[in-house]
């Protein structure tokens, strides 16, 4: 199958990148954040969650966030939510999307939410409904699609068996993650495969982390496949929560120099990105953890310097 | 085109790596590192260059690091030349192997090394015949071959011209080199396609640097076509000398990460190849320029830590 043409982004910086950084951002960061990725041509953004501030501290002011938000037309807005109490909660601040999430490993369902993948599900199933019933759109993420820090392979069949159970329930949307990084391109490609026995082409996407540095190279083997739909996050925001120091979600920065390398259009203007990136790193005191955005703000200063005085 | 199913790295860091440190090396901290190298399973090891110290003072020992490697049968050491004086230094040092190199830039060759493209292949012709008539393997590498930074795009035109003339003046292998790491997919794959009109499939290499992060993108690209052989160098040794501060040449670890996962053999033993990256970068007092080196070195801290004591 030839390339897509055409690939949409979803920066989760906001609510997946921040939730993992240790430093708290207030919610005027925040909300420029989102801001300046709009402006920057994003046309969905995950920006915050409804999870207890007692487990997520970092996301509590979840509401203020949402209604500081200047919306703009063809930007869809999600946020995640765990269970129905956090829907209740989302209702108010009118997502356009709720992000909901099973694991493709018991071993990693019982560690993280204490229930089987197949108790998950049942738990969403009133909150899908809910949300379908409201005319918000479910976003389903099957997390530790290729690699669970606990048992540590995951066969596609557990992919295959969270795709099926997210479908039965009225999930419109699949999202395959590789949340711990550790996928090369043939494992991945079987992941999605196994997603496909379930969702259509254009109702998947995929969702990789930079850990040991095959984030893009996942992501082409994806493309190659016809997926057109990836989860990324500004500036790499978020460690890995399973390995201290290491990369977390692969850099929006990256994958739009490779897209735009390779002649597929994304809609977004990679300058502004760098720097709706530099932004949010600038105030967490450190570089973007994306290695294109170095190498382009390298170049922009030593441009800067040659300059004649 | 199946990938392959074995592939050849040639681990560059002694010398494109060391030879972009600033900080000195010594010899047998060198000579070390090549030994772990090959422990490590590498079959190929770029040692050093018979350059004027003038002008490249970190290789000023390259007869001392030559004469310290304990070789291994199997096992092929190489060096840079960029002349026939240097040919004629590392004659006594009884190379496998030289490396001569040209520009796919006309820019690149007139900045670089003050000539045209065809005159430094003519100044090579004396130094290939030599080699040859020594029974040395003679390696070309095609530098800024799909851009420079001193004009920009590089067309495929200016690689299948180098291609043509070095494989006229009897250069054996053609390595393909994306210098400065602006290189994704297609482009890279189309720099190949034009080096594959004067050289056999078996004779060609693939030579990434991550400055933008898209090094193992376009090794996967390359193994699309069948490419089999590509240089790395360990801990991501080696800066860019175009952009301060960015990443240069893409780590082996990295390269084998992807690889091993991908069900590719490379004979390298990957946690042996970790040992000989920590080695080189705790001389230099830093970290692995590898993601998959900085997880794995991650996880091994964290179980080390969870032994309880």
């Amino acid at each position: 199958m030839a390339y897509p043409t055409r690939v949409k982004l979803v920066d989760v910086g906001p609510r997946d990148g921040l939730q993992n950084e240790k430093q708290p951002v207030p919610a005027a960061v925040k909300i420029e954040l989102v801001h300046r990725l709009q402006d920057a041509g994003l046309k969905e953004i995950e920006v915050t969650s409804f999870v207890s501030p007692k487990w997520v501290p970092q996301m509590a002011d979840n509401a203020e966030v949402m209604a500081g938000i200047r919306r703009q037309p063809g930007v869809r807005y999600s946020v995640l939510v765990p269970n129905m109490k956090g829907f209740e909660a989302a209702l108010a601040s009118k997502p356009d999307e709720i992000v909901v999430f099973g694991a493709a490993s018991e071993a990693f369902s019982q560690r993280n939410i204490n229930c089987s993948i197949a108790e998950s599900m049942e738990r969403f199933a009133p909150v899908v409904a809910a949300a379908r019933a409201n005319g918000i759109y479910v976003r389903g993420a099957i997390s530790v699609a290729v690699g669970c820090p606990y048992q540590g392979e995951v066969s596609p069949a557990g992919v295959e068996l969270v795709a099926r159970l997210m479908k039965e329930i009225g999930v419109q949307h699949c999202g395959v993650a590789d949340t711990i990084g550790v996928g090369t391109p043939r494992k991945v490609q079987a992941a999605m495969e196994a997603a496909l026995k379930h969702y259509a082409l254009d109702d998947i996407s995929g969702h990789f982390h930079d850990t040991y540095g095959m984030a893009l190279v996942n992501t082409a083997a994806c493309l190659e496949m016809g997926i057109w739909q990836y989860d990324a996050s500004v500036a790499g925001l978020g460690g890995c929560p399973y390995a201290k120091g290491a990369t977390g979600n692969v850099a929006t920065e990256d994958v739009v120099y490779m897209l735009h390398g390779m002649g597929i259009a994304t809609g977004i203007d990679l300058d502004k990105l760098i720097d709706a990136g530099k932004y949010i790193s600038d105030f967490l005191d450190r570089k973007p953890n994306s290695r294109a955005a170095t190498a382009i703000l390298n170049k922009r200063n030593n441009e800067a310097c040659a300059v004649p005085s």
